[in-house]
């Protein structure tokens, strides 16, 4: 990149949208662990046109980028190299509009999750998407990455509380989809194409949010569960038990459970020998109600054997009690090294990939350690393998990944694929989905300027 | 088409696969009204292999091709000329697994709407989708429409249905997207840009259809409403106050409701005096709870005074004679000839909509009767226009269209953009947006040789 460029980004965006050198080999690419940013400047846009101009003057000149939002990503989806620049959307996080009566939120891009939700609540309305990394993570990147979490099972995925989206193309065009209407048929759906391209496809500036009535009252369950049919089956019982309110059902296998409630951070609320043990989560118009749908599910299921032992929460604290077992990911740190890996598959087939996993690593690793915790009724799994060398990550991959095959499942069911998920991308789309995600980039990043060699070589 | 090309397709689908001369111009091109079919032949393979060579067949003789499913669109999407061929879906319709533990049905596009959702209740299960034309309407033209209908509040329109797909490109090339997990981030998301493409840039001949608990019971009522800002507040105590049990909230403006009540085939369940009347329908687990659920919504809406009357049913036969109210179009078509339109907007635009259209109608047509309904908890209002001349098409296209500019509301909320509103959809899509659109159609469909002319010119 020429000093010439830099002048000309500067001359767009003003010395305080543009930072180089130690400004920006100080910050990172990702999430803790990454290595430094390696890109020439962090470009930070004041607004879209600025951002489209910005991108017209990259596209003139060969240049490639990399944006960056909250960094929070986990398959190294924001990583530079010396011949990036960074577009950074921490300038353009203004809330544009709250319109409570038609329940929709416009914000910039780099709003982050946690702002977002608190206003919606303010106007007694909710934001449904949810994760960890809510402080940190920004809307565009979840909308990027089509983030999950907590709630997938009631509400979905980003891509399904987004009602419209403004995005700039590589050669600076901007493409302005800001509906505000759930139903809008009138030719291809493009806001579906940039939600979850990772920005490989364009930049996403600007969204439209779909909030949701704020559940007025709720109820939570921690269950145990002998074996994996009765796990199924209670799925199936909530699901309709508990009508439309049914919004978690988070399962730890006995090795993610003994392992956090074997903690000194935690009390176990139930023995710690069972073979599953799942948090039920009902949201509904009040706590009253929905303590009493779950009792009565919970009755149901006991008499049908479903379940060997339950509590009910009677307060919020309990409440927390048993969300923070399922949320202590410092538990997992404490094994480091870890591989850490997040798929999906049918539910029907995952007892014995579970199974075939352990038969795996006990093969090549005998002191290896498999922890499995996840979004069951997503169908999605998270699986921790620990007491295996860091140098060992790509057999572990393959164990993972190459178990998935035939199953019709995803090697990523939240996280994306990045730079990490990269080479096993075959092992969930087919050469031809491959080959006409490539005509696509083709046509909509010509000089493949976007986030370049992210998801697709 | 030269006869040879005739020779060649029926070598590919036998005799039995191939329909010419009479068998073809006895059948229509869409729904009731609709002109004979044009096409030269209409060709029926037997499964995917035979439409991928029928496709690279037509591709190597720049062939057009429209696709007919169950032809119940209403946009004219199916229309043909004579330098067409058909490729019906009828005789792949085989449902090709019910997973009932994972909730998943797979079936072959030409198979019917009801014959899934039956399908789906047989093993306890349920197909959200629904519409008027269950009966004839094939899951793959429910695709290539993205589909609406009467629980899109709850469950979203058929895109949120639909876990996977396999598509057959113009060349031949078989894309396979037959994932059958909710969650899976693994690049660009090809389902959905076959979702609602009318057509245009594949045909869908698979799907994975994502099945739901089948709600144990659940209470309607009809209530009546005497101004716009009670309505609107009553939705959102709708959606609060039933959790996430609200699974339509119908209004009919006192304009259809007076209409349809004052025939003979209806006996009016609240006096026809109110300016809305509203179907407020609740999903759950039991009839007793969703009845009191219901109930005490009700009683919330009464005190605030949301609601002037209401009518909560105690049986099927009531409830049925409620929805018949809703559903009857004969009221409508026995107002021929009429002009009928299928718009979406922010709620909060409806009002002013509503009355805007209205004067401009009068100013123009002083005889006019405007009747309008829909599913108001989607933004989404049926328009239908009578006493004014069919010769007057356009003009009252152009107020309905007209209207909806600067509301950020779109021209086709379920219906699609077909032929009928090509010209139109410039209202609702910018000049980039369908300058990106028509690059996607150039990328996929480079010889212009699916559904050609409709969408986009």
């Amino acid at each position: 990149m020429s000093m010439n460029l830099i002048a000309e980004l500067t001359a767009i965006v003003g010395d305080k949208g543009i930072l180089t050198g130690e400004d920006v080999s100080q910050r990172q690419d990702g999430w803790i662990g990454a290595p430094a940013c390696s890109a020439q400047a962090i470009v930070r846009p004041a607004d879209t046109a600025e951002l489209s101009a910005v991108m017209k003057l990259c596209y003139e000149q060969d240049q490639t980028i990399v944006v960056h939002g909250g960094l929070t990503g986990l398959v190294n989806g924001a990583r530079t190299t010396s011949n990036d620049i960074v577009i950074s959307l921490e300038r353009m996080r203004n809330i544009v509009e709250i319109d409570a009566q038609n329940r929709t939120m416009t914000v910039q891009s780099g709003v982050n999750l946690q702002t977002v939700q608190e206003k919606a609540e303010d106007e007694g309305l909710y934001y449904p998407v949810d994760l960890g990394a809510r402080g940190t993570a920004t809307i565009g990147g979840t909308i990027a990455t089509n983030a999950g979490g907590n709630r997938v099972l009631r509400y979905g995925m980003t891509r399904d509380s987004i009602l419209g989206l403004e995005a700039v193309l590589a050669d600076g065009t901007i493409i302005s989809s800001m509906s505000k209407v759930l139903k809008n048929n009138t030719g291809y759906n493009l806001p579906h194409l940039f939600i979850g391209a990772e920005g490989t496809l364009g930049i996403v500036t600007q969204a439209v949010l779909r909030l949701r009535a704020k559940p007025l009252g709720g109820a939570t369950a921690l269950v145990a569960v002998e074996d994996f049919e009765s796990l199924s089956k209670l799925l199936n019982l909530a699901e309709s038990g508990l009508g439309g309110g049914l919004s978690s059902f988070e399962v730890m296998w006995h090795s993610f459970y003994d392992l956090v409630t074997g903690t000194e951070r935690h009390r176990a609320p139930i023995p710690a020998q069972s073979a599953y043990y799942v948090i039920i989560e009902t949201q509904g118009n009040s706590n009253e109600q929905e303590q009493e749908r779950l009792e009565m599910l919970l009755g149901d299921a006991l008499e049908q054997e479903l379940i060997s032992d339950a509590v009910l929460t009677q307060s919020d604290s309990e409440r927390e009690k048993i969300w923070a077992i399922r949320d202590d990911v410092e538990a997992l740190f404490e094994l480091a090294p870890i591989h850490g890996f997040d798929v999906s598959l049918p539910i029907s087939a995952m007892e014995s990939y579970v199974e075939k996993l352990q038969a795996g690593l006990d093969a090549r690793w005998p002191d290896n350690r498999l922890i499995v915790f996840g979004h069951l009724g997503d169908g999605n799994l998270h699986v921790i393998v620990t007491q295996v060398p860091a140098s060992d990550k790509k057999g572990v991959e393959e164990l993972v990944y190459g178990g998935l095959n035939g199953l019709g499942g995803s090697i990523s069911a939240e996280h994306g694929i990045g730079l990490d998920k990269k080479p096993y991308l075959q092992n969930s789309r087919s050469p031809a989905e491959i080959a006409l995600m490539k005509q696509i980039k083709q046509t909509m990043d010509p000089k493949g300027l976007l986030n370049p060699g992210k998801v697709l070589s």
